[in-house]
């Protein structure tokens, strides 16, 4: 719920698509939402009329002609609105002044930030089990194109082909650019699915999300095509013990820092904190980064609803990355882990 | 060549991505590019140190530990610029606020509107020949994929096959949602495609586009499962003797305008300007919706070197909707038409 009279504001004015679909059920690409105490109105434009119209619980008017802050602005005035609160973060300073100059006389604009993420925070069942959905496509497309990763394949084809099996499985699209890194390019965390051919004898990192019904899912995964040496083991093995011992400490009440610092203890006792250049994770839900983010200075208490990856990571220049990445949701007591593929270090 | 002086300022903040990677060849996504008379500097974070020395001409500093408009005012002060223009349809009303207050004693900000990419209009030689590729990739996914469209397969699974083809052809993803509309959602015209499988006896409309090297490419087809009817084969004619007659408009010292009424005016003949609810096309490059707008209100003189697309289409709810586009490249005595793909109804 939004507390108006907390944020001091008569109405908020939300154009972050994202936030905006949650609230309103809309899914086209260009509206804005006006939230006032027990109501709403959608504001979009002709071509998405029908749409709006089947999506949307609430009114929606369709804006010809004109951009839809103007048409916002004459729904202030109409509805007598003073105090305006808009999403700072989702605004760009053109669409502000834009809105700010057709505001009506007495009325004023309030930045506020966070207000629609902060109620995304606790996913209700519904949501929950569309991320469940999204996980498992995103799991059955990373099993089936498994089979097909053979040295001589492209890490930028592996990507194709697990876009491809997504789809199939039923995702609308991938949440985010399919990560597949052979070899150094593994110590990359942001590395991008190149011509490399897979050789052999080095680690392959895939990272992979599917949306699906508006919903991420994501993934971390590592496979070795060939015999693993000690080297790789040992890291891999510290790796996965900083996921487990993170992935434990997940329930009701921790907070995000608690999280973080399980999985960092353990690379320590590793010799490996130094290697780990990331935080331990981040909330998904209608986008893939959402919060709470859980790092190692973050103090939001953890509570059951919340979905969250747990992806420690260890980057040895050289040798290469390895990133253990689950989606997990929040309960009472503990975490329940919705990613179903086993985190063994797979030889192919 | 931004013109500094005319626009009155000492320098510009480029923050929007595309416009950063087009002055200064970084393809991070975080990133703010301060450009100043004769050289610019690259403001990013440690996750892309090595990536953006690779990629920059220009010099870069790498960020730790604060926003990078904290880190660009400082820079502002140590550089001793006053006069700051801002692109303020690329910056958030937040980033815009953060960098107001730590701006140095004495600066001031100014927001600027489409200075690079009016920049962005002319392509290069070597930009052209970037969207030539992935106009060339893009054809190339549709034709392997027409071989598997058959009765019996899904919008769905025909988008995905389309944009693994894109894939396997070199592009690094799709530059925009695939659209497979058959039937009566061919008269949608930003449908999405759903699990609605193809029957034979209606119109197959495939609006896809790749994303290589950067650059898009944007192509519709129509395609026929069986044999059309004779309203069919009128609608398609109309909108093919459409696009052609816009096309044959194309030339430097052309208006957009002048495009757009070419189409316009057929589309009227056959009694179906009604049904045309979009503009005739759009420039593309670095992004899949560039300057100019061909639409009937724009002035824009076209000029050689512009890429844009040509697509009109008419939308007939029932009998389905039409949309027949390719990619051309304007010249000096008209343009070239880059897209290869063969201009027939597709009886499939």
């Amino acid at each position: 719920m939004i507390d108006f009279s907390e944020l001091k504001i008569d109405a908020l004015l939300v154009s972050g698509l994202p936030n905006i679909r949650y609230l309103s059920g809309f899914t086209g690409s260009n509206g804005m939402l006006l939230v006032m105490p027990g109501s709403q109105i959608l504001l979009t434009d002709p071509r998405y009329t029908i749409q709006a119209s089947e999506e949307c619980t609430c009114a929606v008017r369709t804006v010809k002609g004109r951009p839809l802050h103007e048409a916002a602005a004459g729904l202030l005035q109409s509805k007598r609105l003073k105090r305006i609160g808009f999403e700072k973060a989702r605004l760009s300073y053109e669409d502000y002044a834009a809105l700010k100059e057709h505001l009506p006389l007495g009325a004023s604009l309030k930045p506020v930030a966070g207000v629609i993420e902060k109620m995304r925070m606790i996913k209700s069942e519904e949501e929950i089990a569309r991320i469940r959905r999204s996980v498992l496509t995103n799991s059955e497309a990373f099993q089936t194109t498994l089979k097909r990763i053979k040295p001589g394949i492209t890490e930028s084809d592996v990507a194709a082909e697990l876009e491809y099996q997504m789809r199939l499985h039923g995702a609308e699209k991938p949440a985010f650019e399919t990560i597949v890194a052979a070899g150094a390019h593994s110590a990359l965390p942001h590395a991008r699915p190149t011509r490399k051919i897979l050789n052999g004898n080095e680690l392959i990192l895939i990272d992979m999300g599917s949306c699906q019904d508006g919903y991420a899912s994501d993934m971390t995964r590592m496979l070795f095509l060939g015999k693993p040496d000690q080297k790789t083991r040992s890291i891999y093995n510290a790796v996965l013990e900083a996921q487990l011992a993170a992935i434990a400490t997940v329930r009701e009440g921790a907070t995000a820092q608690q999280v973080d610092r399980s999985a960092r203890r353990v690379l320590k006792e590793h010799g490996r904190e130094k290697e780990f250049v990331h935080s331990t994770g981040h909330g998904l839900g209608l986008e893939i980064h959402e919060p709470p983010r859980i790092g190692h200075k973050e103090k939001t208490r953890l509570a059951a609803g919340m979905v969250i990856t747990i992806e420690p990571g260890a980057y040895a220049r050289g040798l290469g990355g390895v990133r253990i990445e689950d989606t997990v949701a929040v309960t009472k007591n503990g975490c329940e882990i919705l990613t179903p593929t086993s985190k063994e270090l797979m030889l192919l």
